[in-house]
């Protein structure tokens, strides 16, 4: 028993770092949820819900903490009712979530390619960094900017 | 010893996505040598031994090919030799590596903000994405865009 003891240990140190992938994997969901709840749905109090105890923003357009984020969301409301953002792909590494994304504020426009990083503190979302460019109409090579 | 042994089955088993993880390191740890050899030296000799069989460029200025990316440090050492690039954060998952950048071309300008996405296989750079943003004189928030 004392042998099974010993190994179930060395496994359990062994597995250790294994434990961080259903925290990625939680993160990830958490993140899409909230992007589709805030800049899809532009549902500020559905999106608040994944907001930790701050929201520390980076995006220079956009005052911090939540009542910032709520400010963005009745403008996209207001001015682009019809702004949609299509996710592209998702990474997660230690307590950030990426996004890169395709989005379009008026329909049948080329929109803005964007990635956005979360950090999130316990499963909620407390730190917003992005960058933003215009998708230009042409390009030097052929495989489009995703 | 039948215990044993599937005690350390099971073990390994729950340890597998751990695997992943010196992987990921390895990537980021080629990927910033890539980025130093190649954006900061701007030695495409040196960079170039991190390409894999191709070098799908999704970065809407620049052409093709390691031949577009020889042709960029081509492009900055002659115009903007001072030019240096600060990787701010670097994430990993899964193929991909990602860097947070603060890059300026000539030194004292704000410069721009970047995100820049990498696919590796068998180690080896295959793609690359990016976004990239002026970094703006003034924000609404005291946070900085890093």
């Amino acid at each position: 028993m004392r042998a099974l003891a010993v190994v179930f240990t060395l496994c359990l140190l062994a597995a250790a770092p294994a434990f961080a992938g259903p925290r990625q994997e939680a993160n990830k969901k958490t993140v899409i949820a909230f992007y589709e709840a805030g800049i899809n749905q532009k549902d500020f109090a559905k999106a608040s819900q994944y907001f930790g105890p701050r929201y520390t923003q980076h995006n220079p357009n956009a005052a911090d903490g939540p009542e910032g984020f709520k400010r963005f969301i009745d403008f996209l409301r207001e001015k682009f009712p019809q702004s949609h953002s299509e996710i592209k792909q998702v990474f997660a590494d230690g307590d950030y979530v990426i996004l890169h994304v395709h989005a379009v504020r008026e329909p049948g426009t080329r929109g803005n390619a964007i990635v956005d990083i979360f950090k999130l503190e316990r499963g909620k979302i407390v730190e917003h960094w992005d960058v933003v460019q215009p998708i230009p109409e042409q390009a030097a090579n052929p495989n489009g900017m995703f």
